[in-house]
């Protein structure tokens, strides 16, 4: 049993390297970035969209060359556990999600997916040991066409220099950059002098 | 010389083999990462933010236990090149931020990141040389307080089927999933037979 070009036991290494923890959706989601790149769409380049932030993004991140600094890999919320593959030009991709029709046979990975049992009460060596016997059997595949132009990221365009905190900014952010138009994520910053570094 | 727990040249090889390339963000993203790293909090845990989406999340992501996945790294799109590491709890953290003060030292660093070159007029070769001759000398450090609550990852709560795809989405995000209620980036989705994978 591979997963992509790694052999179970190597994927689980790098995903607790990489992950820092053996976490289900992450086995799982290795599973659905194999199915999907022996799917994938004639073409040169592919980029992924995930349709959840959680876990299944390091599971594409890990496997295929799309990552969220390089912009191949999107990240939307859309609260369902799915990655699509698709080619960048033509939209053409396809689809792999954990189907919850499929869960009835793995009761242990369905309790946890649907959250129909509390952690304490969950079994983490049976549910791994269904995970991994289920491989593809959770899954179902579409066929999909991306609608790129949604999802590509923006150009930056020209850069200033914000007057209020003085960094470089992209400029058709406004007069001064989102930051010091108060989208901060801090409430005190302090300079710390150049001399103790 | 050292990037987090690397030499300089296995971090390049680091970049080459989880971003794709080279990208010059990424070396001075490696400088940052490691600055940033040389004046951690106190404190056991520490989270990331990111305040682009540009290269540098994936230097967070190579040197740091910080991943999209994990949900350890926040990635803000604030439109500046700044990484701050953050104790979880108090929100007690270090930003650091390439600082547009200290690039007229480099020029072939500043021509670069404020775009004032076009590509083909730009020098690789000497914008590498001078990113590395520069290290943490194109950076500054400040002191943030952080205010978690602002970009907490929200648990999902209960799990629900959508009555329109099938899949499994979170409740509290209404009557069906956020696809179906028209945040799809798709416009086509056809149904691969299972008996084809």
């Amino acid at each position: 049993m591979n997963i992509g070009t790694y052999s179970y036991e190597e994927y689980l290494h790098l995903v607790e390297s990489f992950h820092g923890s053996l976490a289900p959706g992450l086995i799982i989601g290795g599973f659905m970035v194999d199915l999907a790149l022996k799917h994938l769409p004639d073409g040169e380049f592919f980029d992924a969209i995930c349709e959840t932030p959680a876990c299944l993004p390091d599971a594409i991140q890990i496997l295929t060359p799309c990552t969220i600094g390089n912009g191949w890999l999107t990240v939307l919320n859309l609260g369902r556990y799915a990655v699509t593959l698709y080619e960048k030009y033509d939209g053409a991709g396809v689809r792999v999600y954990l189907d919850a029709k499929k869960l009835e046979a793995w009761p242990e990975v369905r309790d946890w997916y649907l959250k129909l049992k509390k952690k304490p009460g969950q079994n983490a060596e049976r549910l791994m040991a269904q995970i991994k016997e289920a491989g593809h059997g959770l899954l179902s595949l579409q066929q999909v066409c991306v609608e790129s132009e949604k999802i590509k990221r923006k150009n930056k365009g020209p850069i200033g220099i914000c007057p209020r905190c003085g960094e470089a900014y992209p400029l058709k952010d406004g007069e001064s950059c989102l930051n010091c138009q108060g989208e901060t994520p801090y409430k005190e910053v302090t300079a710390i002098a150049t001399s103790s570094y």
